[in-house]
């Protein structure tokens, strides 16, 4: 082995400008017109109430797709994690909110660090961590934009009373280093309700819940705050909610099975902009027939993987993708369906993710294409960023 | 952003020989004094059988992994995809069986190409497949070993009749680039039936099925031929069946929840290697704390982590890993838990991964310990190859 390189093979078939079906599989795919109309859409939809954009880059972990973001509005981008802050500010991202909690003094000290460099909030739910970010600012001679979080209904991290929340604000102000700026109140569980007039109702509870919080900090003299939250399933009662500042979407972008099973109306319905691309690999019997794409391509956690019925051809019709092992799928024809026609040993199918956020995280790269055609790769650079 | 650099960030507090509980979370974990025992005991499973132990790498996608094996005896290993095998021979494997089908002629090229620099052989279960690699291999010059695989009931890829074997080692044999080298008898069920004496049984009935078809080659004159397959659930059953020439176990070398919690006997037990290291990052309840590993750091298809007892603390009693959000573990105290203890905030703790195979495919590295300090960080190299 005096000459690794000549195992260092390209994805086969992935040429700019050549068919996208001529690209090997697994590939994941974004279709670059449904993309940038979903991109259109969530802008048009809150600009009109002065309210910010602020997508989470979780969601795609991409610069190139951040930066497209913050060209059609966005004020920048939410991270989850601290290192997928860095490589989205390595890759050129200059305003990150990291939209959730540190409990590790290095990491503080890496945030403050970062804060030097980049336009960078951090959220809040516990004093140690207020103080260990206060230390690290200070030393770093950075400031740190501090965001307190409250749960408002997730029953996941943040604070769930007014004077929890206060304390933290008092503490905040002890650190010359810190700035308090304001509240993240997202809730989860509201996304991902089906129908859209409950939906309206669950999100139209969660910004009640969050006015409570913001009431009591105008009480205080606090105004001019950030409230940050919401989400794809959201954005449009969020927008006109009258508390939330900056709406932190992420899943619109590219969408997926789950958020694409929802009720829409035409106020808003983002289209699937995602796809992974497969090859039957293997026609075993009349009603199972087996596929390239399993666990390692894509997740499961919010279910199985639909077909894309609008790219996939005739002989798939009737079929399922029925069982996901770790590189294999197994698809099988409803019991009813007696099409004499299946599909072709070798034949492709694209398949729509059960959720974007997972199934992104597997991929190094996006091959992305227009008109049937590559017209980019663009790499997914926070990839594997997990701490 | 002119110093990229800048932004290139380690994951804080890895250092060899310092201890491995100063490693910033989520990381993923090895006990080497554990792995070392699980690789000992497969060959000592083996070995007097006379029987090859070929371990599939899929487990773990790690050169120095494989190295390991084949230095405790293994005859090579097995890769699921081509991309995989790549990676792993440009780190140094030279004997790698490809365990599944190709069906696309640039990949089986890529295949010839390959099998002129490393020992390569490949699974087929359709003619056309036979055709693309005879002549790839003829144009690469090379030679391809092949595989028929037959399903023994996992219904999944494979042929099911003993004509369609036939007829498949009849085309092989008018490909002069192509040998016919045996069968591949895998199924993966058996591997997790729960109870060892109902595992074993399911062990003999597709050792029984194997047994057909290996018989109808014999009436051929087809003798010593390769016979593989088994896994980690029957590996002790297989060795015995008198059918395999080699077995393809790979979870045994690091295990999972989802393995851990069958009946296993003291002629085969392996322990738990692998843990995700994480960290209590929010405590907003007396029943409820969250901890930094979700779906970006385990996969779930397998259900839930387990909590490693043994290497937790005491306050994690009663304790259960009870939702994964992408990146929150939420853990709850079980109702008639009273204890006033709870997981302090930024306190540690290990999970054990319910599925290890597409766990370990969303990290690059292992963090390998001993004697509660960092030994070695191994690449996963062959990480989100998956074509």
């Amino acid at each position: 082995m005096t000459e690794p390189n000549r195992f260092d093979v390209p994805l086969p078939g992935l040429h700019i400008g050549h068919p996208v079906d001529d690209v090997a599989t697994p590939a994941l795919l974004i279709d670059l017109d449904r993309f940038e109309h979903n991109l259109a859409l969530a802008a048009s939809l809150t600009a009109p109430h002065g309210v910010s954009l602020r997508p989470h880059a979780k969601a795609h972990k991409c610069a190139t797709i951040a930066r497209r973001q913050i060209a059609a509005g966005a004020v920048g981008v939410c991270c989850q994690k601290l290192s997928e802050a860095f490589a989205l500010a390595g890759a050129g991202v200059s305003d990150i909110h990291l939209s959730n909690e540190l409990a590790d003094a290095r990491k503080a000290t890496l945030a403050a660090q970062l804060a030097a460099q980049v336009k960078l909030s951090v959220c809040v739910d516990h004093p140690e961590s207020v103080r260990q970010l206060g230390v690290a600012a200070a030393d770093a001679g950075s400031r740190i934009e501090l965001l307190v979080e409250v749960d408002i209904g997730q029953n996941r991290c943040g604070v769930s009373t007014v004077e929890a929340m206060l304390a933290l604000v008092d503490e905040i102000a002890t650190h010359p280093s810190l700035s308090f700026r304001g509240l993240q109140a997202y809730h989860g569980g509201v996304q991902h309700v089906h129908g859209w007039q409950q939906r309206r109702e669950s999100a139209q509870q969660s910004a009640a819940r969050a006015t409570q919080f913001v009431a009591a900090l105008e009480q205080r003299g606090l105004r001019g705050l950030t409230v940050t939250g919401g989400g794809t399933g959201s954005i449009e009662f969020d927008v006109a909610s009258g508390v939330f500042t900056e709406i932190q979407a992420g899943s619109y972008a590219l969408m997926d099975r789950q958020y694409g099973e929802l009720e829409w109306r035409d106020s808003f319905r983002p289209a699937h902009a995602l796809h992974l691309g497969a090859t039957i690999m293997s026609t075993p019997a009349a009603d199972r027939v087996i596929c390239d794409v399993g666990l390692k391509s894509l997740t499961v956690d919010a279910g199985l993987p639909s077909l894309a019925r609008d790219h996939n051809a005739p002989a798939l019709t009737g079929w399922d993708y029925a069982l996901a092992n770790d590189e294999h799928g197994i698809l099988r024809r409803a019991p009813h369906h007696s099409s004499h026609e299946a599909p072709a040993w070798g034949s492709r199918l694209r398949l729509i993710p059960g959720h974007v956020d997972p199934t992104v995280n597997l991929h190094d790269a996006y091959v992305c294409h227009r008109g049937g055609r590559v017209e980019a790769v663009w790499p997914i650079e926070a990839r594997g960023m997990a701490w």
